[in-house]
């Protein structure tokens, strides 16, 4: 069992919903491929729309958690594509809104948020990078 | 040595030439530069043919994987750059190819695949980013 | 205490400032969140300055490992997201005249430079995150 520590160092900003930093003593990690908007059947979820796209890509990291018997608590760096600019904001929302009841005493791990020219569909409005350790 | 697990989790795609997940148990992991479609001399190989290009960024991932006596069947993570959203089919029918050569069966590592705007030199239309488990 | 070894595999170039293989048997990993040029407050400094920007990033990078106990001889990777093409020779200088002091035995880690669209605030004109070894 991995021993995590997530937490903001003295003299850096707090910021929310991420931490500046995610230690790890571990000797099991898990890396999950870029998760994007799409179903178990390969479809396109909320085409067009950035909340609903967002819902479908952590309910895919959270599956892939799973099945490694992980769950958010495990999560040790995310990185977050997005395509448009003008959706960093709902996308803070959504994380302001829902990582609370996802990492609990605001144990929110390491984020890098990135905008980028497109992802692998042009459907696709984000996509997040997961590294886990058990 | 590693033990190694890249699989598709029950209700997510199967994705092809990728995975969704790759546990590692492992003490020794190695990070490696994005490598970029150089030879050994820094010179741009291919310049504007996207195929080649691969070619030789694979070709320079398997150099610095052998160089810590590891091979394809230790990578657990790409990361792939492109710089024009039309390659992302040539990468797909590279990779279709030559990955079942690579990482026989189906253990393909999960891959990230992002376009931005530019590598170091305008002349590089791929990079990958590679982690690797021993 | 990890160890750690940086090196360019033979038939590679000898890429300066940053090195093609970080290997690290260890046990203890630490993600830091790709840091941006804003002080503790959160303000940003060096608004249009490039110079300003990476003293900062590489100041909120040594605070972050500071806070674990490592320092720069831990760091095993680096991806550095850029705003702007035309500040990689300005990103180059940068690095070329301070990591000799920072990493001495031109111990580079691996980096991969990337030109993206944006970052999280369009002052942003650098972003560099960091996974360390301890």
């Amino acid at each position: 069992m991995a021993e995590i520590k997530i937490f903001n160092p003295d003299g850096m900003t707090k910021p929310a919903p991420y931490s500046h930093v995610a230690y790890a003593k571990t000797q099991e990690l898990v890396f999950i491929a870029g998760q994007t908007p799409i179903d178990g059947t390969g479809a396109v979820v909320g085409r067009g729309d950035f909340e609903a796209q967002c819902a479908q890509v952590f309910a895919n990291i959270h599956t892939a958690l799973r099945s490694v018997n992980a769950d958010w608590k495990n999560v040790v760096q995310f990185t977050s594509y997005l395509t448009h600019a003008e959706d960093a904001a709902a996308f803070r929302a959504y994380r302001g809104r829902e990582f609370p009841k996802m990492f609990p005493g605001n144990a929110y791990p390491p984020n890098t948020l990135l905008i980028i020219s497109r992802l692998a569909d042009p459907d696709y409005l984000l996509e997040v990078q997961t590294v886990a350790a058990l």
